[in-house]
């Protein structure tokens, strides 16, 4: 745009809409879509007549299949990316996910990477022929990073991420990019330019955020696994209000250089890339190709440290030799989690004992210091920065994520009253005032190692607690605008903890789930988490959990991931 | 104090340096010291009287040989630590380098650990009764670590730092704690408490900071290994001006959680502890044992990241089967350094080349912005830190490092000028501001991580140049005050590159390190660099070099280190 006249903003989107719109297959855009009243819609894909047979089944298989017919030619890196990105769009129709759709391009990599393995006989790499999803903000050369900013429309990155290579490296191919919120420090999705992320369980429920997008699209198996960020809990939140497992790796353990961002330069709580998939295995697959491409030799903010086969067989947790020990966190001290939530502890705890492990209760320490700490941290000069990317188009800072009066045609609002909105902007602090916050932040992080290494005079198994099982939020998915609480996420990002989401197969049920009388209250935001469940608003949401382990374990979070999930599958199969 | 007329500054100086002096054993007293116009003293401990041939012998012992003479009994850690109090209390007088000191608590833990190694047979750990000296921030539970403020004057440690947890439970005996600069944030050492702190190869010249009481503590012999710290050169200025061998480990390595600090919550370049010693194998065994004490369970800074012997191997470095190729940075297009330091980089170069490696120019990139970025961010919110610190008695912040007047009674001054002082007090800057420098610095270290990776195209050995060979200063120790740009040093921090200070075994010499003609200066600093040099006065001062690795490559640094160290003694013995 060199026009001598500015554009207002509002056009600026139109252009880019248009751009989207023109970027769908013609065929592949649905006329039998179900009305906006019909809300779980996660069944539509199979049923919507635009996949085959094989298509389906190609879709609905896991990672590890996926990768297992991709390397040995039984399915072709074409076939499964026209399933994959058919099924990417006909989400997209349902819920809304997608920013930018690149199916082109992704066909034409599938097509060399089957010519490569016809004439070599090899995979590229141990993510042959994978279909990635990728969260807006991880740059691809040639496409826009919008961000949900429309000041960045129209800016063509003009390299990968670190992270694009290191996945097309290992063979994967890229498809589509999905949606965020505007700033990303929501946990939901909605931008000015691309609108709302519905949830594809309940669409009258947020899909979570800031990876509110992948949440969607992968529960729908629009995508197998996708790339999400975490700052305070935009890689769970998404997985959790979507069933899915997602993996929240410790700082630098992913590479993030070369992919945009917010607030930059704020690296005290930084913000992660991780995956989302729906399965675990999915996740072990990435954490394993992401470390075998030494990031660190390509970040400068990646840490040196290899994918550790050790560490996976559990060598600081007894080596599987002996049982685990689980600490489970019912509530924070703050918030009391709705039925569903603590129904699924409660599950969780006795799948794990049933298999033979041990399961205490942790006691939870200045969780509510420890995030309002990260939120002085997050919010120092946030302002400023958003301000800044605003300026050049006058697109309005989004101050809340309820419905707009434009979407009620679209979505359907199932609480009359609107949530809060958020505080208006906070001026910016001093470098002090932020070196202060920095110093309390490590004395809070200190206090907590200190307080679950005191936990081995507990355990009876000579070591401390392995991990601790905590809700991923207060509430399943709630209805748009209503998820203002990211504390059960935000404190292990504040204390570097490694975090799992884990489905536990379980969705709300308002016959089982019912409201409980009022209890004792911790807090004001306590109470109007109490008053704004009623089960037949969150009904259909998936029930998740979050396994947490210490600082730089992502090999052993995820192998007791997998016992947590095994446990949990007898579980529900009995 | 709680004395109702607030007691002046130098009052409390006065009762804390009586306290300092009956910590000396009054036996170690000596009375046949050299005047201040002896230069050099670095013989004078052997030749002092107060030695016997057995403590002689010990306290000249490399650390390599201490260990395994402590570890088979030979040697027991009261004679040990006895030999090397002395020498110490030696060194004291000599170049003023101590600040707390407590011989008798060490030789009782000295007399626990020769016990349980004869009730047991078994050492403690792989430090067993090793003396080691600590850079006074280091808190030791019951003793001050004032670090130079008079205001901390009277703040007995609570705690342990983590480092002394592990360091003891690694067998070591910590008897005397060594002399900082006021704030830490200079790279000589003079406070108001302590004083200042002279080379021992010519007290006329600076022993360096901020761990100067280190460098020349152990220089004399009065500690086999100490700890320092260091956030912009301060382990490896000391090691340099004082010939000794000294690693800064990258962010994380080392456990610092419990020290006291400057700028705590400055943690975008943050200050490390690391090892000085007179040989490398106390380095290696230094990092060994800390790393066995996994301080990632102990520190929530800490890394993750165990001792890795196939990166010792030189696993990222042909394994030792290919030679290395390193890259001689002989100047950064900032500051030209002396003729000494120019020699010892050609000497460096032709051992290695001897040695069957290979040896490029490493053309260098950004220094002068990187090292400015630093600054900004150090200095952010340094001035509200100091004022903080030093308000309670109102001591004055010192702003050169200039000979007082009253030293002039006890040091030589070697040239007639002042040396510059240091600006005002700058008024700290906005978070934001702070943010905008931490963004720079990312895109400065990508940048540089880039360069460095492109050098494959020049190794022809499959693979980027294995390590950095620089200047460790622009000049080998000058004379008090005048040592004001620590910018090759300080670039490695910014980039948190892993750095080994080496001694080349040479000195300067007037005879050879003639000043050059002037050359076309880069910037006034180089100017001025230029005109410092007079081979007269900076005789006697040893040279060094300094070797640069990748983050967290201490391994691999230390395993590199051993080669250019070989090469070098190799090449001085021809």
């Amino acid at each position: 745009m060199s026009a001598a006249v500015k554009q207002h903003w509002t056009e600026i989107v139109k252009e880019k809409k248009i751009r989207q719109a023109a970027a769908i297959p013609k065929e592949w855009i649905l006329t039998n879509l179900p009305p906006k009243d019909v809300l779980n819609v996660i069944d539509f894909p199979e049923k919507s007549g635009l996949l085959s047979e094989k298509e389906i089944e190609i879709t609905n298989a896991e990672v590890g299949t996926l990768l297992h017919n991709l390397s040995s030619g039984a399915w072709s890196a074409v076939e499964v990316t026209t399933a994959f990105s058919k099924r990417a769009i006909i989400a997209h129709q349902l819920v809304n996910c997608l920013t930018e759709i690149f199916i082109e391009r992704a066909l034409a990599r599938a097509a060399h990477l089957d010519e490569h393995l016809k004439t070599t006989g090899k995979v590229v790499g141990p993510l042959h022929g994978l279909p990635i999803s990728l969260k807006d903000q991880v740059n691809i050369e040639g496409l826009e990073s919008t961000m949900g900013y429309v000041s960045w429309i129209g800016q063509y990155a003009t390299k990968n991420s670190a992270l694009v290579d290191i996945l097309e490296a290992s063979g994967a191919v890229l498809y589509v990019k999905t949606n965020v919120p505007q700033t990303l420090m929501f946990p939901e999705t909605f931008n000015h330019i691309f609108g709302r992320t519905l949830n594809p369980y309940n669409r009258a429920l947020t899909s979570g955020g800031s990876s509110g997008g992948e949440g969607s699209l992968i529960a729908l198996r629009g995508s197998p696994m996708g790339v999400g960020s975490d700052i305070g809990g935009s890689i769970r939140i998404p997985s959790a209000f979507n069933g899915l497992y997602g993996l929240r790796p410790s700082y630098g353990r992913v590479p993030y250089t070369g992919s945009v961002n917010s607030l930059e330069g704020q690296e005290a709580i930084p913000s992660v890339l991780g995956p989302i998939s729906n399965s675990l295995g999915g996740l072990k697959s990435f954490m394993r190709s992401v470390a075998a491409q030494s990031p660190w030799l390509k970040d400068p903010m990646a840490v040196r440290k290899p994918w550790s086969e050790a560490e996976y067989h559990l060598s600081d947790h007894g080596e599987g030799k002996t049982p685990l020990c689980f600490a489970m966190l019912w509530h924070d001290e703050f918030v009391l989690p709705h039925p569903p939530v603590l129904r699924a502890l409660e599950r969780t705890k006795e799948a794990l004992i049933r298999a033979g492990h041990q399961v205490i209760d942790w006691k939870p320490l200045n969780h509510l210091d420890i995030f309002m700490n990260a939120i002085t941290i997050w919010t120092a000069a946030a302002t400023e920065d958003y301000r800044t990317v605003t300026a050049p188009t006058g697109e309005p800072l989004i101050g809340s994520m309820a419905l707009t009066a434009e979407e009620l045609d679209q979505v359907v609002k199932v609480i009359p009253t609107d949530p809060p909105t958020f505080p208006p902007a906070i001026e910016g602090v001093s470098a002090y005032e932020l070196w202060r916050a920095h110093k309390k932040r490590r004395e809070l992080r200190q206090a907590h190692m200190d307080h679950w290494n005191a936990t081995v005079s507990q355990t009876g198994i000579g070591r401390p607690v392995d991990a601790i099982i905590s809700p991923c939020a207060p509430y399943t998915a709630p209805p748009h605008g209503f998820n203002t609480n990211a504390s059960y996420t935000g404190i292990w990002n504040a204390l570097d903890y490694t975090a799992l989401v884990i489905p536990t197969g379980l969705f709300v049920d308002p016959v089982i789930d019912v409201k409980k009388p009022a209890h004792s209250f911790f807090s004001e935001i306590d109470k109007s988490t109490y008053e704004l469940y009623d089960p037949e608003i969150f009904k259909y949401a998936p029930i998740t959990i979050q396994l947490i382990g210490r600082t730089l374990e992502e090999e052993a979070v995820i192998a007791m991931g997998e016992v947590v999930d095994a446990a949990l599958k007898a579980s529900t199969s009995l």
